[in-house]
């Protein structure tokens, strides 16, 4: 008998036809012995239905009653997931986040979880009951509605599994699981058993999206053991977990990622002193647009060319932010390309495995791909290519560095 | 400058567009120094939107579980409507039942309000807000989401202006306020300035569904007066009183109401002995069955006939439940007929102007209309008539009573 806390995202619980399968899911564990807490999204469409109602209002809504209104698909949902619990004899109770109580920071539409409250949820439990709880939102000291951010369901999870201490956290997507790459990409990619908290920080932060990066540090944080499993189909999933053990020394890379939602933006000549760095990038997050990948080059003749990736859809502000501060600065000009893909390989065995990267660059070159940045950390390297190479170098790489399932 | 509590029905609310043009509604008395509180309903359709969604999972969804899905009906429209008031420059905040807070007891899907703490309101009136709160809603001690039933918007409404000691409730809905009749039916319908809380329950029982009747007896009871109002145009509407102050000496009659919906049900040559009217009624009321109208005749050779009328939805069921009765009581006969309509004339200065009764019994057998049933109350006199006459026993009475608007 294990404490579960299991989450179904909004594809999960997109029809009632769905909401009544899911139910069905849950009874087997509950048949099982096992105890179940369960977090649910808003079906999937509702929370664009709930944003297009307030956008066809307002396009700046305050936090706060955006919160109220976007708080309303979750509830939508534990309420109709309990009726079908008990519908089976599968006695059940729903919970939103005040009720539960979530208390979160009163930053609206991103709020942190503070504390959770989970002596009611526990009385539940002891009776038997099934726990559904609405995901993605809570309530501030004051008792204001407040949400998590987009996939803060996967994070409300994690929480109350940390809370409750369950033995598993357990994500159902429609996925089903991690893979070495995205396998619409590489026919060859292969489903992950385990795979380590930072490498599936690197993973999901590069692009592939099963889980929300936050819910992962989440975890990895208290320690939560997480599995990303498919809602649809039968099958263990991937573990996320603290150490994969033996695996861990024999492979140096656990996977390939890639993402195109980024565009490259260049100061050229600039100034090398000290501070520049800040001095081109507080007015463009002063613009709230975030930075991904920074690389600077070596000044020569006292000066320097300074290149920072951003989201694609702020390409346009960041280049005309960047055309001002290319002026001011007196640099000799600012240069853009939005047509780039960043591809990166994760890995904890990366640390003690010396010639990764240099293998990649190779991998890379001797398919002509021409690298324009590359960017570094303990256990991942990215490099920015030409956007039209990207299903040639993660095919590539996923091939040089053995993840294919035939090789596995 | 007065406090005002206003109430916006569903058909109102209805669009986004709607929602703005309430706001601007609401923004003219804010403008004038009137301080507001604003109740509103469900988006119209949404309700049913959600009672669907249920219905698709379970034909019995536990009333708990109803009330966190049905809940959230209100709660769209309140972030909604503050968001409007909040970008044309009037600042409102929106509330949920649970969080002003509106206490019920645990009856889900019919509670009633126990208490209503009203405090953040308050602050945030003083604040110069418009408070924003979800009708139909509450939660009850342990903190479950509960609601009040159709249409109990009203209710919130009117328990809100008591607790607040509003100036005056106005309940802004599809019409422009109490008729003397229908006017679809009689073109002369004249629109009351003023009418009893009274007055205003034997209408609206009775068929004119213009609020409804636990809101009047509620805000009858802690004296809160009531506006019915359009939302659509301008207008005085209807104010709801405890006296009508002349008028009342003047006019006998105030309102023709009917109704079409309920059914007949006979049983003929019962024995005449004491306790036999639970007898025939009990077996109906366990089927949760509601009888109106009872008459019951004198008796005549220890026998005697009952009447009454149910629902028409209800018919078939109580006419078989009646023929049980009919042989477990040894009667002649059970009867039924669903095609009949009940007229009613009411007004407080019925009760003292003798001969009305009289002068409505003349006046629909002067346009050969048979009476089948009869009933009286202090302020009201009601008739079943053959369904198909009842658009001329309308027309007639309210010219007989003197309450076309040419006449008026």
């Amino acid at each position: 008998m294990a404490l579960l806390v299991q989450k179904y995202g909004g594809t999960s619980v997109g029809t009632t036809e769905r909401i009544e399968a899911v139910a069905k899911k849950i009874k087997k564990f509950k048949d099982n012995g096992d105890d179940v807490v369960i977090v649910v999204s808003a079906m999937s469409g509702e929370t664009n239905r709930l944003l297009s109602l307030s956008g066809s209002i307002s396009d700046e809504p305050e936090g706060r009653e955006l919160d109220v209104l976007l708080s309303t698909g979750e509830q939508v949902t534990i309420a109709l997931l309990s009726m079908a619990l008990n519908k089976i004899s599968c006695p059940s109770k729903s919970y939103t986040g005040g009720q539960v109580s979530i208390r979160t920071d009163n930053a609206h539409t991103k709020a942190r979880i503070v504390d959770i409250d989970v002596r009611k949820l526990r009385e539940d439990l002891d009776a038997g009951l099934v726990v559904v709880v609405a995901g993605f939102q809570g309530v501030d000291a004051e008792k204001n509605i407040t949400t998590l951010g987009r996939g803060g369901s996967d994070t409300t999870a994690v929480a109350l599994a940390a809370v409750l201490e369950a033995d598993e956290c357990q994500i159902y997507t429609d996925v089903d699981g991690v893979y070495t790459t995205d396998p619409r990409v590489v026919d060859s990619a292969r489903r992950m058993d385990e795979i380590t908290f930072e490498e599936m920080i690197e993973m999901a932060s590069l692009g592939s999206k099963v889980l929300q990066i936050r819910a992962v540090e989440f975890a990895g944080k208290y320690n939560v053991p997480l599995r990303v499993l498919s809602s649809f189909k039968d099958g263990s999933g991937t573990l996320i977990t603290v150490d994969r053990g033996n695996e861990m020394e024999q492979v140096a890379v656990s996977g390939v990622a890639f993402n195109r939602d980024e565009a490259k933006l260049t100061i050229v000549g600039v100034p090398d002193i000290p501070g520049i760095a800040s001095k081109i990038l507080r007015p463009i997050s002063d613009q709230n647009i975030e930075v991904d990948m920074i690389v600077q080059n070596v000044g020569l003749d006292k000066k320097t060319d300074f290149t920072f990736t951003v989201h694609r859809s702020d390409y346009k502000r960041a280049k005309s932010v960047l055309d001002e501060v290319c002026k001011k600065l007196g640099a000799e000009k600012a240069m853009g390309d939005s047509n780039i893909a960043k591809v990166s390989i994760v890995g904890v065995g990366m640390r003690s495995h010396a010639g990764v990267a240099t293998k990649m660059f190779e991998v890379l070159s001797d398919e002509g791909i021409n690298i324009q940045m590359i960017s570094t950390s303990e256990i991942k390297i990215s490099v920015v290519i030409d956007e039209k190479y990207v299903e040639l170098a993660v095919r590539t790489l996923h091939s040089a560095f053995d993840l294919s399932a035939e090789t596995a």
